[in-house]
């Protein structure tokens, strides 16, 4: 299939080379020139502007939040650029007050919009081992259905109003959030207690836990491990603050979500912004002053 | 090894049942008696009081909680019967500071204490496939570990002050309870933007989150399911209460507990105390009003 | 002084009425034509357009929320018609965000912004006892202050950035929340423990508590009258959010915010936005099942 | 009246001096000499044991906590040693649970109880400005009004069951913590954007908050005086706790009492624990880490 892929960040590259290596032909824009030599060499071809890669008429966006997609898809004119019938598939994350917005834009502009936000790391996109959400109408996940098939390794559709896609990923990952939360307050609680971190949370992580999100995570705290960031405290703070906003659209209290969010913000007020957000424990471990108490 | 065993409820059962397939005499009792008599068909020997089962020098217990353990451990004259150099295995949940009086009242008797908590679900109690994290001098450990072959899949060690494998415990039904409270909002969510929960959660629950206790609650959660509950709302609350006791006693805030601690509280208030606690679900479902909108 | 005045709400109302009896001359505009006249009667000229009152260099303005002073004074041309050397006060509780760009926008077409946010209620608006905390150019400040005697009966400046007057409304307003809060939960308790609300409140704002906003919110849950509302949930949930943005952008974390916010979005919930926010109270006594158990 | 009196901490001694200005016969009992000797200087008999002081029918008692009630009042036979038809005056702050013990308990031994905590802090037991809070049998209530006129400007009647005085001793001390922690999060935030506490606490103070309770923590709040604690955060802490336990009793959530305990546990885990409970405008500015951009 011919597509254009515009943003190739650390997932974006990953996705757009394993299109590659699935036979499609891929037409590439990004902000920054790096990425694009490298995808360069393994046969992309490469666009000008945003607007270009739209012309084929199947264009992928992995852009890193809101701000992106609006600079970049609505004031870059890709969605002009799009042909009657063409077909967007959005793999950012994004807030549910986009996604409807956007879904309205190419409903008027008669172009199908497919969101299909994805669930894995850098690691898992490089491997095509990504797990991808959907929601559009049932031709056009049909249509893209191939390109998917390169990129994840499994598909997870939620019927035709592609905001239910969005939804499902904010909700996913305040899980995330709640996750990482749980493990810090558990592992500063028994730290407290004379238990390393990395005893209580081996156990919990091959046990009752045993996952990938507990065992990613849990491992970055066990090490104190949190540069370089797989996902930072600054993102992690945008997606609670996206999961708070959809439940504020749809009335739906989160509190879990409030505290995530105050522990974010409180490790941002320090300056980790750019730590992964499995720093959590590290604000946990603050406010019951356990680094003073092993010095004394 | 012959062994003495208090403690007959669903858990109990199982793991006595076990001890008994393992090749170990096993006398029993138990404040009821129809769990007697399913023991005695397969082998065990029946006690008359809780202090006959201390004779042999190895006595297990498998108590509901901080009264049960006072009432017949202590009140009941076990720990008084067991003879110098005996050893008493706890495997009840239980607060830090009875954990502490214990060790304390053990040592004082010249009786070996291991603090011997579990997770797993009766039917993995029933097929000896509980996880089994212990504590206590390294001489007892190794010689009850046949017993906790016995019962259990794994041994998790955790040093020699009984207190850490209590608070381990209590640290890992704190996390259990954050990720059913996670699950229960972040359901919440995604319904009222019309996702069923089953849909969502299947995708949480095959991906990042395929771990036991998510797949776990998250089917009760899909299906609505919380009667006859694995565990009610009541001992929830309980062993919520028992992390934030163990927090204050290090001075360890834990705010996701505090919140988990509310929405238990809020189940009880509403007359749930007996469904599973899987059934916050309904509770993040009350505050936002689902119900009363689908009626409409 | 030649003035004009935007915004004719219930607390527009008895500002407008107040200036033209301290002697001023007053021109005004409204959305809606019932307060034009009714302040016509009183003297007031009337202004067809928005920027028409602009005209005399010197406005007030008093709308609901952000949105209302983007439609009014931005797209509805005052800025525009505020000739240079003129001054824009605006009353109105905004979120720091726009403070900030109104702030700059008046700087940069030459016209000075004085932030002036009031304290009160419609009656005092009426009586002319309003508290103004204002901040603005200190010419500015002085040039206007008969206005502020007219409208309030005490002036509270806090300096030459306008930012900083929006950001004390914003926490008046959340310490506002949180004093309703607080009463809420405590007289829930009380009456789960046989006290009627009325009772344990007069003796708490008769007391230790002896203030304004607790007598007057108490006075309400006393009561449970919450129709008509003299500020409704939906608007004090809109501020509770202003003051989380404000946190946000200076980072600073406000866990008692975050559970208000989630206790007016479960009011909201529950369909009752337009009811005064008072009836958090009937929140916290749903999550405590009263009402079900005084049926019983 | 002939009286006993038991506890002459900060506000008992104050209790005592005016019971003895009011013409009474005090005999007082305290667990250490210093202020036994400036009683008596007033004109106190001094008794030899607790129990003694109970001999004459009236016994009042000012404890600091649960745990001296029990020691002094129940193990030290004050309860005992008070004859048939005696009436024993609660001034303490104590749990929900022990409440309703000590109000079995005296019923059981055909004497009467009368809770009657008071709010005040030492300065307005000395002065005899204490609010006092009481429940009891009529006969009791009227028998011991001349001593509550002694030591206080009113007297709050909450019918019979002496619970309810201690419920709403705990909800207003609740409404405290709620209220300091909503100055340490809004003075926080407005401190963030440039504005001094002491500033902005004024204005809130005099205004929609000005009473007894805002003006006394917002002064401690705006000079930082932490020290010597007039209530510190130790006791605060444990205070916030019975309003948590009270809640439990009666399966109230009180989401702002979570919030506020974690607060406290945090200036606890920071070693403030003797310090004023007002400090928890340390713990929002540490969560903020506005001390460090300070220095910056």
């Amino acid at each position: 299939m011919h597509v254009g892929f515009i943003g190739l960040g650390a997932m974006g590259q990953g996705m757009a080379a394993n299109l590659l290596s699935a036979g499609h032909t891929v037409t590439v824009w990004n902000r920054s020139q790096a990425p694009l030599d490298a995808l360069k060499s393994q046969g992309a071809h490469i666009a000008e502007t945003p607007a270009q890669v739209a012309s084929g008429g199947v264009v992928l966006s992995m852009l890193a939040d809101d701000a992106a997609v609006r600079a970049v898809l609505l004031d870059g004119g890709v969605l002009d650029a799009l042909p009657t019938g063409g077909v967007h598939v959005n793999h950012a994350t994004i807030s549910v007050r986009l996604a409807r917005e956007l879904s309205d834009l190419h409903t008027a502009r008669d172009v199908h919009y497919v969101a299909a936000p994805v669930f894995g790391r850098p690691d898992m996109a490089a491997a095509g081992k990504l797990h991808v959400v959907c929601a559009g109408d049932r031709n056009s996940l049909e249509r893209v259905q191939p390109l998917f098939d390169a990129v994840g390794q499994r598909t997870w559709p939620l019927g035709d109003d592609p905001v239910r896609a969005s939804v499902a990923k904010i909700a996913g990952n305040f899980m995330l959030a709640s996750a990482i939360e749980s493990m810090a307050e558990a592992s500063a609680l028994t730290r407290a207690h004379g238990i390393e971190a990395a005893d209580f949370l081996e156990i919990m992580t091959q046990t009752l836990f045993a996952a990938p999100a507990y065992q990613g995570y849990g491992k970055l705290i066990a090490e104190s491990r949190y540069e370089p960031a797989g996902f930072p405290v600054r993102l992690g703070f945008k997606d609670v603050g996206l999961a708070l906003e959809a439940g504020d659209d749809a009335r739906v209290p989160l509190p879990f979500a409030g505290v995530a969010r105050e522990a974010l913000l409180e490790a941002l007020a320090g300056g980790g912004g750019e730590r992964d957000w499995a720093s959590l424990a590290t604000v946990a471990a603050r406010r019951a002053n356990l680094d003073d108490r092993d010095k004394n």
